[in-house]
């Protein structure tokens, strides 16, 4: 019997020997391995976070007392530990829990998380909130893996040695971060890792922390001594502790930054098993941007800790001084290329849709007020499905709504490079291009971009159809279908989700009763509900069709296409509906 | 002669000894407070840096050599010394230039900029361009008045350090940010000022920085003679300087907070020359929170760094242990937030509307998605004229677009208390409440709040005005001036931003052709567009008033209003021209 097996909640943890939890630690690698060999999922982290997981449950008292996981993606020997290791035994149920802590599956989760830096401010609150009610739960943050770069967390770090309460902060020093760990933080961990936690500078006890430093952050023992002699400690507490990512697993310890988040693969030699080929849209962005750095343009393509999804790592191997990587730090991510675009170099930052809005302030503040022309390429901006925290549909009513920012929408690849062309050729203010997400497409005859120009693809009359982006090929079939019922609608792809086209659009007046707008976006804040507003004191209806402003849960993509109508059958549906109305 | 009058550019500096440079910073001093006495503005930031401004530009050699400052608002003496100095000697030029660096007026100024903790991002930003094109000039960013809070200025930081260029980091450590300076680093620079800069653990140290001190930031001789020592150093140096905030004007030392920014004021006792009385609704709202404490409602009230906006100071001194000031550190005030009321307790945050957009992503990833009962209370969401950097028409277009968030707009004080009681009694997510910023208004027959009723003031055909927020009174004048036209207009007042009644302008059909929405804030994203967006596919028509998306930069709010059709006359022409073409 695997010791795994009498493990049903933290407490059982109790009735086993210290190496029993060490054979333990060595059982949930096992199955880690197992499941996210099979469905993908966040490997490293969570193999270097093993025996510091059971070292907590089984000093602590859960859900009494709270752990709260920065960025959760490590928190999957948690869940194991906490009742839910049916999802990592049985393939039926690798689906039953999210990949992040989340109090929907378990009183042992207090947050749905997944973005970085917020678990000192999180469990901050927590401790305030106990002090009030005076019911002395224990308190624990665990911070690392690169979310030390945040400023939330320095902004939290520092108000938690004001606020002076019981706090437990858990660095898990993996030495990684996504990629590399990038800043001077980061030196400083390096330093007190080498002196066993004596250098002379600090970075916690500068800012007013309590300190103390684990060296082997894999051995169950040692954990469970530090946790025991600092549990009852009053103050915010520092405890620094050295693991090693990807352990266990000979390919993630060769390379940690690949298998931090890693695809379905083989055991053991973790090869993928299925490899992606053919045409992509990062290969020929960063292309066209080879080209730009022939022809003298001073490009730095920049980055916040995940260059794989860009495809950024030849780029970076190649141009070693024209490629920058903030670490996980997205507002440093903008406002040094606001400064670098203002000493007329050309920054051309990768982020996903879900991480920019961390530095909403400095879009709008630093680039939009100072109209600084720096291109950004935007991944992920998609009705996505799964998780909240990552989810993609809600990047236009973030960036499309600063002014100064032009907000573009290809359609196609030629599109994508007339836009980035055309964004890199103008220094009027900062552009964002949304890369669709919806596979590489292609229209030779796409005419020149122009910032306000819809593109036209068929006039027609009584309907006109929008498809924003990725929505451009089911415009398309939505035509189609629409002329088999006899109606012959006018396509257009609008090109830019928030520059609209007046001259297109009062065209379109008289031929036209119904415009219908197609985005992957919420509707609110977005480009339906401004060509509704444009027409509003008009004969023109307009239908808009989108996302409901939400947060998704357990929802797949096509089941929220559907419910949005926007899948060939439902959209015209809803605008066969619409017309009858009208 | 005075030697300010021999000082029309930088250079001339250099004609001048330490004494009469000494001299010269008593003159400024002077000039300074006889204009903010006048104009009002930001006065202990300025009166500490004289010194160090007039040593910056006798060392340094601008604009080729470029000083970037953080949030800016202590650039007085720096726009005195770069040929801007009339706007403080003579009253008829005192509004020619704004309270921040602003490109637009001089050479020497790079960026528009009034959000702290900038600075280092956007001169790490110069000094990547200086290296690029080899023009060895050298980059000063400087920090500090409590822009060392800020998460950004620590991810610079910490980039800064590796990035590895020259780059000069003065830290003009004035002992004090716009409130009292929190958090743990502050103890750090008290722990360095205390010993001449050789404190054991030093925070930039620890971030990989090279660090000089200077004990008296207000003699010119020391920081001239610092600057000269460092101007040539090859790597990032912090400089960190101790100056006096205030310095030169009694009541400004006496209370340095109540002088960071200040209304016009008398000379030499710093009486204020207007003194605001009567009602308003920063203590309606305080009177109400104090009440539910009394009935056991564990309420905390937060802010950041600008307590005496929201007039807390009394609120503190009642419940020091239920008021919490995180320092300049937006996000971290709404994580911090989300953990509190995760824990049981009702944080009720107060925020200006332009700095609240520090904190996007808390507010959509740790409180939207989580659907934590943090009640928000918004200032300055208006079409405000003045500067960009702290434009108010751009809040609705940020809060009311991000899921599971309410984001209301009470009209008058009964409405803002029933809005605030219910917004504390329900617990299903964030409401942020958007005070009004035209003065208390009263309406003793406002029916009980629901989040999606609108309330409908007058029942009328043909038209419906919709005046939310603050746009109520000119709803209301409108409603006359149209019905002196003969048109019965209804008038409806909508409450909230973001949450439709889709009964209420269901009903509207039929009896109304035209819905005329009015907001304070950017048409982009906001109000009238998702009312424009409902009635699309139907047979009522909307007009949209609101603001443009646009910064402006000059503009008077007058000028605004008139231009955006905000007024009685220019609203009722539109209106009754949109009327014409239906």
């Amino acid at each position: 019997m695997s010791i795994l097996e009498t493990i049903n909640q933290p407490a059982d943890l109790r009735d086993h020997s210290v190496a029993e939890l060490q054979q333990l630690a060595e059982e949930i690698r096992h199955v880690l391995l197992t499941k996210v060999s099979t469905t993908g999922g966040h490997v490293g982290p969570n193999l270097g976070s093993v025996e510091l997981t059971i070292a907590w449950h089984r000093v602590f008292n859960s859900p009494h007392d709270k752990i709260v996981f920065d960025v959760s993606h490590q928190s999957y020997t948690h869940k194991i530990l906490t009742g839910r290791k049916q999802a990592w035994l049985d393939p039926d149920h690798y689906h039953d829990v999210s990949g992040f802590t989340e109090p929907r599956e378990s009183e042992h989760d207090f947050f749905t998380i997944g973005h970085t830096s917020t678990s000192v401010g999180l469990a901050s609150g927590l401790a305030l909130a106990r002090d009030d009610q005076n019911t002395h739960d224990h308190i624990t943050a665990v911070i690392g893996d690169g979310s030390m770069s945040g400023g939330l967390a320095y902004e939290a770090l520092d108000n938690a040695a004001v606020l002076n309460r019981q706090l437990l902060i858990v660095v898990n020093d993996n030495q990684w971060s996504i990629a590399e760990n990038h800043g001077g933080i980061y030196q400083n961990l390096a330093e007190l890792r080498k002196t066993n936690g004596e250098a002379s500078n600090n970075l916690f006890k500068a800012l007013g922390l309590d300190y103390r430093y684990v060296a082997d952050g894999n051995d169950i023992q040692s954990l469970i001594d530090a946790f025991e002699a600092v549990k009852d400690i009053d103050h915010p507490l520092v405890l620094h502790i050295n693991t090693q990512k990807g352990r266990g697993f000979k390919p993630a310890l060769e390379n940690e930054e690949a298998w931090h988040w890693h695809v379905p693969f083989n055991l053991p030699d973790g090869s993928p098993k299925h490899v992606s080929t053919g045409e992509n849209y990062w290969d020929l962005i960063l292309a066209d941007l080879d080209e730009h750095v022939q022809h003298g343009v001073p490009i730095y393509a920049m980055n916040a800790a995940v260059p794989g999804g860009f495809h950024l790592k030849d780029w970076a191997a190649k141009y070693p001084k024209r490629y920058i990587d903030v670490g996980i730090a997205e507002q440093e991510s903008i406002t040094l290329a606001a400064g670098m675009a203002k000493g007329g170099l050309r920054p051309v930052v990768f982020h996903s849709a879900t991480f920019l809005q961390r530095a909403y302030d400095q879009l709008s503040h630093d680039l939009g007020i100072n109209s600084l022309p720096v291109v950004m390429l935007i991944n992920g901006g998609r009705i996505s499905g799964g998780d909240p925290t990552h989810q993609g549909d809600l990047d236009q009513a973030e960036l499309a709504n600063i002014p100064n920012l032009t907000y573009l929408a290809p359609t196609t690849k030629e599109d994508l490079i007339a836009q980035l062309d055309w964004a890199l050729a103008q220094t009027d203010g900062p552009v964002a291009i949304r890369v669709p997400s919806n596979g590489v497409h292609s229209d030779p005859l796409a005419p020149d971009f122009a910032p306000t120009k819809m593109h036209i693809l068929h006039h027609g009359t009584q309907i006109a159809l929008m498809g924003l982006g990725s929505m451009r090929p089911l415009a398309e079939t939505v035509l189609g279908k629409l002329s088999a019922q006899g109606i012959d609608a006018t396509l257009i792809d609008p090109r830019s989700t928030n520059t609209l086209d007046p001259e297109a659009l009062d065209q379109l007046r008289g031929f036209h009763k119904l415009v219908v707008t197609m985005e992957e976006g919420t509707l609110d804040g977005g480009f339906g509900q401004k060509i509704a507003a444009y027409y509003g004191p008009t004969d023109v209806n307009v239908l808009t069709l989108g996302a409901q402003r939400r947060f998704n849960h357990n929802e797949t993509r096509d089941a929220l296409l559907k419910e949005f109508n926007l899948t060939p059958d439902t959209a015209t549906q809803a605008i066969l509906n619409a017309l009858k109305e009208i």
